[in-house]
């Protein structure tokens, strides 16, 4: 299986008065995650948008949190799709601490693939889907 | 001139490791407020877009931050209408201690009245250009 | 079972280019919402960590999205304990559209108490602990 | 007069259900952005914090908003300091589309200097200030 790596930098406002990143902001790196591993198999959301009327949506997710990530801490975030289905795809995502290489946060995610226009289940556009399941 | 209050309270959220609400965190309240003074007027911005076209966006800003708000602060933000053209308002806005009532924040903000389909300038609805300037 | 239930307004700051809000965003209504519970009790969360020591940070959590809330729709968060721990909650929480009363947005959240000081794991104090086993 | 420039990738987080970045996302950029210049000159800010007492907070701000960003822009945020004081720095700073050159976003924003400890102005670290000033 192909995991793919991705790397954040903790800013001032992924964090939170305990010190701590805010839990909330996991999620969002996870999202950039998939929309760079995305990016790096040749596909762009905003085309998927224009050309397919396709846009991804979160149907479900669950996160453990282990351990705080703090202000200017660089991050890997690592992305491995485990399901393919006709119109969602499963991720199994970790937040490593770059550094001490510490998980610090992990978690799977569903992701529903929609018509931007009806916002309603719709498959993956089948080249993508190729290159997904040829991708693992 | 009418000054319209909105109370808003700080959650972890809004705060930094700093232990304070993030700086940019205060003109997403004060928009809270400027939609909730539209609202008093009777005016949602959801059938402004889909009745008359029209979506408000700032074009300009000007902050002075004075003392920091933080975690669990109750805030009342304050929102005036100072001046009014064929597609634009100018907000005088300030982000007050609820309790203390040190004044931790001020700034104008102008927002242009755009076509929520083309993004460009256009008019403020009459009706609502009325209520404003009765309004004041 | 009591259910806490907490009204919520959708702003910008809260979607995204989809025309919805973005899937983090529950996270922190949710968060808002055990908040204000937390203070129905009577409870305020800086004085938790100023006389006892004690911060909750989220340890787990596992969100199911159904449908989603968009630019200024007015929401309900609703959170119940179905569980509590020596130094663990347990909350189901849901988020429905105030006026059609279609459910968004639900999951359970499982909140850890810590020393604010050591980030390590810390008893709820016992005074809170026998209020929410009370308010169940 | 030297401009650091940093690149910095629109993600589904950072726009709004009006198509575009959400305003006040601007002020996250051009602070990522100034993280990244002190970077590059060889301070690290939780360094700063914890050797010499010292946290930049921003004092006032103005900002002109010309062009939208969208989602999936490459973006570059060009910092430039224009001012340096006992405690203070003034930056300009300009954030423009990576493709197509566009001016989206410009302004000035002036940060203070700090006491981590105690929230009041404090002398930027001599070693700082004299690197920062040799920089221009």
């Amino acid at each position: 299986m192909n995991k793919f790596l991705w790397q954040i930098r903790v800013y001032y406002e992924d964090t939170d008065s305990g010190g701590v990143v805010y839990h909330s902001i996991y999620l969002n790196f996870m999202e950039r995650a998939r929309t760079e591993w995305l990016r790096s198999l040749g596909f762009e959301q905003d085309e998927l948008i224009q050309k397919h009327d396709v846009v991804f949506a979160v149907r479900n997710l669950a996160i453990e949190y282990h351990l705080p990530a703090r202000f200017n801490d660089s991050l890997v975030v690592s992305t491995e799709v485990v399901g393919v289905k006709q119109a969602s795809l499963l991720f199994n995502q970790t937040i490593t601490n770059a550094v001490t290489s510490e998980v610090l946060c992990s978690g799977s995610v569903r992701v529903a693939s929609l018509s931007a226009q009806r916002f309603k289940p719709s498959a993956i556009p089948v080249g993508l889907r190729e290159i997904i399941i040829k991708g693992n």
